[in-house]
């Protein structure tokens, strides 16, 4: 892991004056709902609300000029393609990204307005993988993936760089999982930064497949899994992802959507910041108490904030006043 | 108002380690829908969520010990009720507040559980002042007024030092006005220690009465104002706000409902901070571009965060996106 590890140290510097050096609040009624010291890394306040800027940028901003003259594409209806999107009209690079046609219209059009060419497709007729392969091979767009690429897991490393130079230390770090990119980036960052920190994966129950995978040592995949964390709703780790977190993660756990919502809620009424269900899932372990510790420093990636507020009413309908 | 100065100066080393010094927020997307360098107070991150904990506290905090020992009381429904109740909790003083029966139960829930005894009254069969005076005289509570008392402005004017201190020039200042504690408070501040800067206090256009007040140098009164920003429903300035705003504040203007809810949508969706309507109120004259500057450095207060969440849909329904 020694190069992922290089990469991340190359990310920094690639990023400096691009990315947000996001906030890292602090809160004693948070401290002491959990009993702990927690330090929360706010990517939700990261370029187009997440993370997901850091990996993207990176990675195309390590395209040669050739590679990048012909433009770069992806497929998701995520945070990934407005990152995507973005970083090429900030690099000066054609975007593509595949999109289902009944996506949000909202996300579309946030996709559409960072400058990307959205091509739709109907979920019924066609898959993202094949209508990306053919105008890959018409056009020669280089395919940057959401989480099992170097470049991109290197980007999201830097969000565990910067939280742990800013609280120098820490005895766990929790970040969410989907495909792993985050959680591979900031494990590798801190198992040689902080060796002695714990570093502990979290994930919806019911889109457990890295927990199993981990838990097993084989690849577990899963099928359209729901959770209301909709970032966190990938079918499995990838083949950079999966070993990289079994080399430096020491524990992966799961929370339920009810722990995610309560938490959420939490974010929103009391420390009065918007982050998304996906985001709230790493503080959901040590919030809803599904890690037992007391008294540790626990940082915690808050990974994005891109959610329909006005959907807020149907969201937290199941949740009660804190 | 020399004497206000200096309470201001007495409130910061009262409030210093007790009140959040809450930070100052700057988005390059903000300043480029403005066309200005908008500097953000982010008083919804305050201790309960709004400036009104540093009044209530300050005021609370200069009472006599003989005073105290009896209790404080005050009238209100909204975020000053929370400040005295949270104050006294702090400061070992009983605190009874006052609220109509009908009160939001979130809001009567929030006032106990920071420890305030809450006396509810029927709105149709007694008023809130009646009410107060008779538990004043049977029990000899202090009353501790939301807007109209030195001690409540000069606490409110440290939200100005704060952000004087950290972002040393101003060409503008906005601040939310109500009953005008704030302003005040704000303005007497900023006209000693920055006496180029012009001080603008922004309205509903529903709630104008101290926009028209200002202008027409007579207190103006307004029965019962329907804005969207509760917390600016109040009908007049005080004998204290009143005089300090003509002398110290330059101008004032209005904006509208829905200025208010655009502006707010975007520091939700956009900035992912949770700020209440009368808390966006200020930022929506640039935002909505009621003040006609460019090029300018405008501080702009952020009075709070305290809205029901679940209510977005709600409020943001007929608010385009941006």
């Amino acid at each position: 892991m020694d190069s992922l590890y290089q990469g991340i140290l190359d990310a920094v510097d690639r990023l400096a004056g691009v990315s947000h050096r996001t906030p890292v609040l602090t809160s004693s009624s948070l401290n002491e709902a959990t009993g702990n010291t927690v330090f929360l890394k706010c990517e939700n306040f990261q370029r187009m609300g997440a993370f997901k800027f850091r990996g993207a940028y990176n990675a195309i901003s390590r395209l040669s000029p050739e590679v990048a003259a012909r433009g770069v594409i992806t497929y998701s209806s995520g945070n990934h393609a407005q990152a995507v999107a973005l970083s090429g009209k900030l690099l000066g690079v054609k975007t593509t990204v595949v999109m289902p046609a009944d996506a949000p219209a909202v996300k579309l059009a946030a996709t559409r307005k960072y400058g990307a060419e959205v091509v739709t497709y109907e979920r019924e007729k066609m898959n993202r993988e094949e209508l990306a392969a053919r105008l890959i091979s018409e056009y020669g767009y280089e395919l940057i993936p959401p989480f099992n690429h170097p470049d991109v897991i290197a980007g999201q490393g830097t969000a565990a760089r910067e939280l742990i130079e800013e609280v120098l230390s820490l005895d766990v770090l929790l970040v969410p999982c989907g495909g792993g990119g985050l959680l591979s980036g900031c494990a590798i960052y801190s198992r040689r930064a902080l060796p002695g920190c714990r570093i502990i994966g979290v994930e919806p129950e019911t889109a457990d497949d890295a927990t199993r995978s981990f838990k097993t040592g084989i690849l577990q995949t899963i099928h359209n899994p729901q959770t209301v964390a909709d970032g966190l709703r990938t079918e499995s780790l990838g083949s950079i992802t999966f070993p990289a977190i079994q080399k430096n993660v020491d524990d992966m756990i799961t929370v339920s959507d009810n722990d995610i919502l309560e938490t959420m809620y939490y974010l929103w009424t009391r420390m009065k910041i918007v982050v998304e269900p996906s985001g709230a899932t790493a503080l959901a372990a040590v919030f809803k108490r599904s890690l037992p510790v007391q008294g540790k420093r626990i940082g915690v990636i808050l990974s994005g904030g891109n959610v329909d507020v006005r959907q807020a009413s149907e969201l937290f309908a199941n949740v009660r006043d804190l």
